[in-house]
């Protein structure tokens, strides 16, 4: 890396340069800045502003905020994230998801569009904040770890169609009750048949096939007309502001709002963010906890994995407790500038990365590029239609549905696949936390249930070389006296009662053994359960009078064996360094008795 | 195994006898009945009927029901669980932490003494009972798994310290409040100085002291005088029978009920038990559905433990799934008879083996005593002390305050003896039923948590050998253009993230490496979580120009990746049969490319 850029003089100096490096980030990428990086990074600035200036309206009328609150959110966090975060390309601002779920907590506790409302999004944004805080503090990354990827992929695709269908009001013109139940929703709609605006569909479904067009068919064909990756980018992620705009003209030229009842946007206010107090109610900080985490793990989660993604393809590193902090302050700068909950996007990420963005410097860009918009351009925001975000929000979401996952998982393993249905059913019928929650649990379960029946194989030695192996796959060689096994999985309290009754069961079905040696080289851990499983095992087959020993145990297994009695209380047995050696010793030792006895 | 005693002639009435002794375990046991087994199995009926008669008054007092429903609870589920259960000496009956959840659950549906109270009871044992033969069906004897060693431990301590303190009315002779808060009922206790019966404690006390005596010195003093184990235990367990019939004649002869106050148990209708029908109310049902499984996986846990412990002891097997048969039809018996949820206890089974008893047929010479005993013998309790019963509840969960296990997982695994500790604290603050759920969980979570962050180690050849080792532990040799790591522990979700990482850092810190293999050896399983990450990884290594081998890796892991396209995804990358194969060949090729550049 370009360390040469500040020059280390002394241990005190380079102490003091790096305390500030971890504490600000920033400072690293500022001083290390290259000039050869400024074209990329206004480029992306650029693209990126132009991607998330109709994205941000959208996705704050998704959570039933002004269209500003989306705008104002997409300024001050972008820049503390630029000061704080871990990663160079990582775009901050309003997200599809996150939007969902604040719409869905803030939905039970004031009506959309009251003042109340908006100050919930305020403190569900400062409470994120120091959530994130919280967490990257005591280095608490590993939480999102719980959540496997079939939970993620169930989660999101139940999350995509809920987002989808909240939009059937603004595609349709009518005013639907609020409902997460996509049953209802479509009841409720058909119900409404009479009064549909015919004009709003027709503009939303143009916007939708003119999104798909230029998103992914336009894209394309510029490639195959010769145009590098970059250009073509820039030019076809340039889709939704032409249709903003396009939009926005028609509905005025034609008094599309006055003559065929199209929803517009109206006023938004000009001028930058207000300065903004979060409400520091208890009795509402403790209904939005749950929530707040919720949006804490689930943001950091979309960040860390592209963030991560992004790193790696320029051998860069992502520090996740850092980014934590980086999404910390972006929140709380939210929560103080009229916004709600950020976290980083993962389309917008890619094209700030692909736009060429080298540092946050892009993003800073961006930022000051959407604080022009809210100081002058709101204007002419106001014909545009809401069916045109609805259309935005509607394709960025169609992706998210994700069907590939659960047919892959299908194959590769049944029970894994079920988490995702149970996910994403759990998510579509009881809303989106309960879901994540059952999800999550059943995936514990799946995976406790695959380690609690281990593969238990008896094992004999394969000709005369020093490898045992399976008796039902090999042809081995194995002593009436001596069995013989091997258990595929860590020992701990979910199969701890198994392997005791597999042994017990091979020592009931092999009545001569005297001594049965159990191979741990598979085995990574033994945790307290197991250990007096063990211990239990020990004592029944002596009672039995057969002898347990070990084999090839491993080091740190080994190193907390060491800390019990455990090895006194296997005596006569042994811990042998190899299946080999205690075939070895054990059959010598069960000659010179027979000698004896002889 | 003296399977001669059936005669076997064709296949089919082999199978028909086999389908027979499937069904019916007792046919089993009485066709192959030796003379033999007689006087063992008579001593050991009668002795464990000694033991059991004033326990089962006891329990039932414990469990807030009239002293006969103890009695009757030892009678018909008895013979039906030598009927059905897989276990040849298991002593079934009431026992005293199913009588205290018992209680827990009655004491918020109906007063205690009530028929409403006893109607729940039966209720609580059919519930039981079904759950029983429900998991028996499923084959779900795993779930218990999920409570591991700690987690019991915990339960069991605070259940027992809960079940002391339940009793500290009867020793002081005072009507406490019910609760179950240890502070509180203590403080209560203190407030009613002024009317504590001082005979009462005084014989409450003898009676602990006599007992202590009775089952610890009086057995260590019988064998150290030269008598065998057998007839020490014969002797030493008429303990608690010795002290009911001497307390009962000094109230009686001594007049104790009416000039000190003493409280006694009074009239015990005598009969045998009469015919109950459970309620059947879906209301009540549901209200103690949560009790009902607690108390089927509890009793379940109890039973099986102490039956593996005492078959393994004879080389015998047990049947998990056959267990909650058994115990099924118990319990059920138990619900049609005037009795209460029973199970497999764990001293009193023992106590039953160490006596003598080789088959079922003890339980039902057991059974026959105490049916006797309800049929004639009751008038002469009518002045037994219920001070008399808590002492023998109280020096019987004494033994169940388990402080060995805390101590012995602080040496081995703190984050486990936590475990111990927050089951503990969980069931005095909340009682067993939430407490026990909040262990179960904490167990889980420390489980996830060790697996979550595993042992990854960069290995390097052990000078010319095959070997491959830590390099941080071994003098070994390294490519610098080939970075082997290895991974201790299985892929799942919870760990998926910081392999991805922990590689990813790895290759950060070897910006000359071009290959990274990842030996397997020690991974039993790559959950679909853990594939997209290694699917990830490929990637992401790709764009840094890197290629990602696999070594080592076990049949079981392949078989399933190869069920996938992820080795088609990881080309160029190979999997390997060994480090070494992957060193060599590796080595040969980087070579082969530079000779080539040459």
């Amino acid at each position: 890396m370009a360390s040469g850029a500040v020059p280390v003089k002394s241990p005190l100096r380079a102490s003091i340069a790096g305390q500030i490096n971890k504490t600000l980030p920033a400072a690293h990428w500022i001083s290390t800045y290259e000039r050869q990086y400024l074209t990329g990074d206004i480029t992306a600035g650029v693209i990126t502003a132009i991607m998330l200036a109709p994205q941000a309206m959208a996705y704050a009328m998704l959570a039933g905020l002004p269209p500003q609150t989306g705008l104002y959110a997409s300024i001050v966090p972008l820049i503390l994230y630029a000061g704080f975060g871990s990663s160079r390309t990582l775009a901050v601002g309003p997200v599809a998801l996150v939007s969902l779920i604040t719409a869905d907590a803030l939905g039970s506790i004031a009506g959309q569009g009251t003042e109340a409302y908006i100050n919930a999004a305020l403190a569900l944004a400062i409470m994120v904040g120091l959530m994130n805080l919280a967490l990257g503090f005591l280095r608490a990354g590993f939480l999102v770890n719980f959540m496997s990827h079939p939970v993620i992929s169930g989660f999101t695709s139940a999350a995509a169609i809920v987002i989808g269908f909240s939009q059937l009001k603004h595609v349709l013109g009518v005013d639907l009750p609020r409902s997460h139940n996509i049953i209802e929703i479509v009841g409720n709609a058909a119900g409404m048949f009479s009064e549909f605006k015919w004009m709003t569909i027709g503009i939303a479904a143009a916007g939708v096939v003119f999104l798909v067009v230029s998103n992914g068919w336009l894209n394309g064909y510029l490639k195959s007309r010769g145009l590098s990756e970059e250009r073509a980018i820039q030019i076809s992620r340039t889709g939704p502001l032409f249709l903003v705009l396009a939009s926005t003209i028609a509905v005025w030229a034609l008094a599309l709002a006055a003559t065929h009842g199209v929803a517009i946007v109206g006023d938004i206010p000009s001028g930058l963010p207000p300065i903004s107090v979060p409400p520091f109610e208890p009795g509402l900080w403790r209904a939005l906890a749950p929530t707040a985490a919720l949006i804490t793990l689930i943001g950091f989660l979309e960040s860390v994995s592209v963030a991560k993604a992004l790193a790696a393809k320029r051998r860069q590193k992502i520090d996740p407790n850092r980014e934590f902090v980086g999404l910390g302050f972006a929140n709380i700068g939210a929560a103080f500038t009229g916004g709600y909950p950020v976290t980083g996007g993962f389309s917008r990420s890619s094209v700030n990365f692909q736009a060429g963005a080298a540092t946050p410097l892009a993003s800073i860009i961006t930022a000051g590029l959407i604080a022009l918009t809210v100081l002058f351009l709101t204007p002419i925001f106001y014909f545009l239609p809401k069916a045109v975000l609805a259309a935005i929000i509607i394709t960025a979401v169609a992706g998210l549905v994700d069907w590939r996952m659960p047919k892959r998982l299908w194959r590769y393993d049944r029970a894994e696949a079920m988490s995702v249905i149970v996910t994403f059913l759990a998510v579509l019928t009881f809303g989106v936390e309960i879901g994540i929650v059952a999800g999550v649990v059943f995936s514990i379960l799946v995976f406790l249930g695959k380690t609690a029946k281990p593969h238990i194989a008896i094992i004999g030695r394969v000709g005369t070389s020093e490898h045992f192996r399976n008796i039902l796959r090999h042809e081995v060689h194995t002593d009436p006296k001596i069995l013989m096994m091997r258990i595929d999985e860590n020992l701990y309290f979910a199969n701890s009662n198994y392997f005791e009754e597999q042994i017990l069961h091979a020592m009931a079905n092999h009545q001569s053994a005297e001594n049965v040696v159990i191979n741990c080289n598979a085995i990574n851990m033994i945790d307290g359960s197991a250990m007096e499983a063990l211990e239990a095992l020990v004592e029944n087959l002596r009672e039995g009078g057969v002898t347990l020993h070990l084999a090839e145990v491993k080091g740190p297994v080994m190193d907390r064996l060491l800390k019990t009695d455990f090895l006194d209380r296997l005596k006569p047995g042994k811990v042998f360094l190899s299946a080999y050696d205690a075939m070895i010793e054990l059959e010598s030792q069960l000659n010179a008795n027979s000698d004896a006895v002889k």
